[in-house]
């Protein structure tokens, strides 16, 4: 049992709470923007509803979590029966982050070969990345949590350096401003993505010690969820529409 | 605990089933009258229709929590779990009314870097409008309602600027009857918006002492929600058709 402050255990409500209706909100509005992309881009755009749709589905999950798990603002961080289901994240992760990483392939829409290439590495590697942090993440054992959280920087770092070398030699044959969009896109990803590692730290120790370590780890995913799925499915969104106008679609689309 | 007369508890109970079902019906009306605007104004429409799905679903949840917080017609309001959420409004807030200022400029279609720089103003503006109002809201104590009320003020008066002096100069531009219904749509942002900060001040005081209040700040902000969501989308939908009239979309469209 966790015993959290009135203002903590409403903090965290909330934060859910908008984690929740971002996703939803997203999922349709790039559900109903399809038609103002070219065909060709409406996978990516489709491939973005679905992360957001996904994650709008375990922030539900986790929202009725918290609230079920909690009893007089005491959460009940055991792992049995009842308990806060923290697993609901690496599942929501294991399908949402490759599909993120397909969907910047899909909207830049590269040739056949260099498309297979970049997506046979980015898809192993960043479920790879999900599978090995979260034995450190259920585990009270310090040693345990460092050794999986190391595991899982390798298969991070490796994304990185495909995303921007191998994804840069691409980049200078993209119509004028997509390279530069693409450049923010990369940037957002590293800054959203290094939250995770930073709320993974935070909740280290014996068995998630202090309702401070808990706040902070699910405040820090959930921004960072919203980041990483909300606003990098409107920037995907933004590229295609560059896209599609540079690709003569009419301005008035 | 806050014991309502059985008429009061019914009231405040009627008033955010109205809200919710307002605001679900007004975004199923914006979603599907898309293709009855030209498709460069659908994206203004898309906007209105999230920002009335975000806060339908804040107030299925309002509803929710305020008939779970009650019991024989004593609401808590206590803030502890369990307690009526009046945080729903504030993410909502938060979400919503950038949106909503976007919209106005997205549906003006001006040039990309006039909306480029209203923009850049509005949506930093609203949100911090909103984060400042929220600490008054949950305190108990009166001056610290007064400084964040008008803490809040300050960038509420900056945006009525942006809109009303800035926002001004591009109105020219457009076709006749648009800059009519431009100017009402500003009157209509002013007189709803009006009506926050007097159910902000109906609410001061130590902690929501009488029912009689809390009656007053829910049915205000109610209203509010809808004139400032619902009728507010739906005159966006009115300026989008007349816009793609004057730009020779059929009349019978």
């Amino acid at each position: 049992m966790l015993t959290l402050t009135a203002n903590q255990w409403n903090l965290v409500y909330n934060v859910f709470s908008f984690g929740l209706v971002s996703m939803l909100a997203c999922t349709i509005y790039t559900l109903v923007s399809q038609a103002r992309v070219l065909p060709k881009y409406r996978n990516a755009l489709v491939m973005s509803s679905m992360v957001t749709f996904i994650a709008g589905y375990h922030y539900w999950r986790i929202f009725n979590s918290f609230s079920e798990s909690s009893e007089g603002m005491a959460v009940k961080v055991s792992g049995d029966q009842g308990a806060f289901n923290e697993a609901y994240r690496y599942v929501d992760w294991l399908l949402t982050v490759p599909l993120l990483l397909v969907e910047v392939i899909a909207v830049l829409a590269l040739a056949k070969e260099v498309s297979k290439s970049l997506i046979m590495r980015l898809v192993p590697a960043s479920a790879a990345m999900i599978a090995l942090g979260y034995p450190g993440e259920i585990s009270n054992d310090q040693n345990t949590q460092i050794l999986y959280g190391v595991l899982s920087t390798l298969p991070f770092l490796y994304i990185l350096y495909v995303l921007f070398v191998e994804l840069g030699k691409s980049l200078d044959r993209q119509p004028e401003g997509v390279a530069a969009t693409v450049g923010r896109l990369r940037l957002l990803l590293i800054a959203t993505w290094g939250v995770y590692p930073v709320s993974y730290i935070l909740g280290m120790g014996e068995g998630m010690a202090s309702a401070d370590q808990f706040v902070g780890v699910q405040v820090g995913y959930t921004i960072a969820d919203v980041l990483a799925k909300c606003v990098f499915g409107l920037t995907i969104l933004k590229i295609a529409r560059m896209k599609s106008m540079a690709e003569g679609m009419k301005d008035d689309h």
